[in-house]
């Protein structure tokens, strides 16, 4: 579903050259960064804040599909989804270092198309790349990063930190990407079957963006921080909703009531589920991939955050044994069971 | 030419309950690490220190072939290879982050093996794992490793520090990591011709176990702290003398003398690279996975490092018009060529 006119092959740059040849048009804006790219290791200097470090790895075929995903916005997504972890923290992102194994099948002008995704993201998000490896991969594309912030001790959000009655709440929309994907996964099973059907995708540019070409919510957490409302416990949402409440829970050692009514499911992402026959709540419980933030607050700071467009109140804190329960538009309660994606599934 | 008799698939306990099982058994060990595997991120207190980074990704076909690489000094190789980098930056390591990527062909206790390996180089070195990712790969194994370690500003060996007249140094020996490859590989080549003959490795252990288990010199920089020598430069040995030695010259706008005779190579390496055809000298400049420390020192500090039979003065730097000169044994000069190891070569 891509094409690329000009062909340079990787090997005649080596693998010094065309660390060299990508890095090229970064710069280094942190004031943190005091050695990035080009010795053994990065060198950093926060201060007297605290080193925050998260790392992932995307693969082929299992975390995304090149049929249907540009290489600009794949860069762009996997630099999305590890700074999402430190803002999860309430962290400042600052630093990213990327290692990439590279089939020989990718020419030098698709690897560039990746670079320049993980440039926007970094330049968006104000984070320097410092470091990373390159590597020819005999399989397929292989993208590992790691992200690295700072915060001050008293800022940051664990798990664990979510008390008896405090309000749980989530930004943005759920489900989109999960929806998102069914879409994509169509329209490449109809492209399979006849080459010369074009894509349907008009119209669902918001939930195939969702899983294209995420946004990691660092505007949240700086709204949180000007409106002096620290979450009691905080959390990302990649693996979908369901499994992320049961993460705060249970490291927090409670329980929770989230109202189906309030889960936040934008218009177009309802409808398409419906077209694809399935439940729009399950799609936000279990779809994953919105990195969006879940966290809890302190009843007291509700004032604060429920005019806010971005962030929904969806549900409470309960004490443990009453466990965490859906109580569904309906009035009725089911207990929530964590069905986020389990990568090890055929 | 390794079995396994238990097999349980990892598909029945998912992702998170295989991190939990796999990293059970880690315990934290560092001041600095406030906040370890279990969250978002990794929460880390380096308190006035500079925060060191470093990450490289092993792939399987690429930078190790199963055939012949237990999975223990995979698991400990992938550290190491790792934490040299922090060392050679004249760095504490204190922590890592690992991501694998597992083929549905290992069974959980090929992992596990895995695991043992990393956890035994984490004990030995000091350094707590902190995070990581494990994920299914449609392809081979996949291991990416995210070393983290600090040091005072004034302790930092960057590579471009190196002056005219400094004294070119080098730890242990060279080339055995290349040279126990092609025993190796030959070995490997004559078994899936007729495996009932077994692999003669017999007397060879030093130099297998060169590319099979190398260790980081954590030792080198702990006695050049003892005896007060800083290193005006340094980098460790990873693709080879050569490739090395230029970028020091290069950094630091600087050329250099090594003289061959004074190029440290074991006895075994170099027989048996005579064994196979092979230049030993060839083998210790182009060969790499030493991981050695190369270092450049004050002539002043001679005397401190002369008596350690762990350190070899190999040369000195000149100015930069002379370039990277090889003095042959028969008093030749020779330009030195970077032939380090280039994974897209096909």
């Amino acid at each position: 579903m891509f094409e690329n006119k000009e062909r340079t092959e990787i090997e005649k740059l080596g693998e010094f050259g065309l660390i060299k040849h990508l890095t090229q048009n970064f710069s280094i804006e942190q004031t943190s960064t005091n050695k990035g790219v080009g010795d053994d290791a990065a060198v950093l200097d926060f201060a007297k804040e605290k080193t925050l470090i998260s790392t992932d790895m995307l693969l082929e075929g299992i975390h995304f599909d090149l049929a249907y995903t540009p290489f600009k916005h794949l860069g762009y997504k996997a630099i999305q989804v590890n700074l999402s972890d430190l803002y999860a923290m309430n962290g400042i992102a600052s630093q990213v270092t990327v290692s990439i194994g590279l089939s020989s099948r990718f020419p030098l002008e698709t690897v560039e198309e990746l670079y320049e995704g993980i440039q926007l993201a970094c330049k968006k998000f104000g984070v320097d790349l410092v470091g990373g490896d390159t590597s020819a991969s005999k399989q397929g594309l292989v993208i590992s990063v790691t992200s690295i912030g700072h915060a001050n001790e008293k800022d940051i959000c664990y798990r664990d930190g979510a008390q008896e009655g405090d309000l749980i709440c989530v930004s943005g929309d759920l489900g989109a990407a999960y929806v998102g994907l069914q879409l994509l996964e169509r329209e490449k099973k109809i492209y399979l079957e006849n080459p010369n059907i074009q894509p349907d995708l008009e119209g669902k540019d918001y939930i195939i963006e969702r899983q294209l070409k995420p946004e990691a919510r660092k505007d949240v957490v700086e709204f949180l921080k000007s409106i002096k409302v620290k979450p009691s416990a905080m959390i990302d949402v990649s693996d979908g909703l369901a499994s992320e409440i049961k993460h705060i829970c249970e490291q927090s050692k409670k329980g929770c009531h989230i109202y189906e009514e309030k889960i936040p499911i934008d218009p177009m992402t309802y409808d398409t589920a419906r077209e694809f026959g399935l439940d729009p709540t399950v799609c936000a419980l279990s779809g994953g991939e919105d990195y969006e933030l879940l966290f809890t607050i302190k009843q007291a700071d509700y004032d604060k955050v429920k005019d806010s467009p971005d962030i929904s109140v969806i549900g409470h804190i309960t004490d443990s044994p009453s466990g965490c329960q859906l109580i569904t538009k309906s009035g009725n309660q089911h207990e929530i069971k964590a069905q986020g994606w389990n990568a090890f599934k055929a």
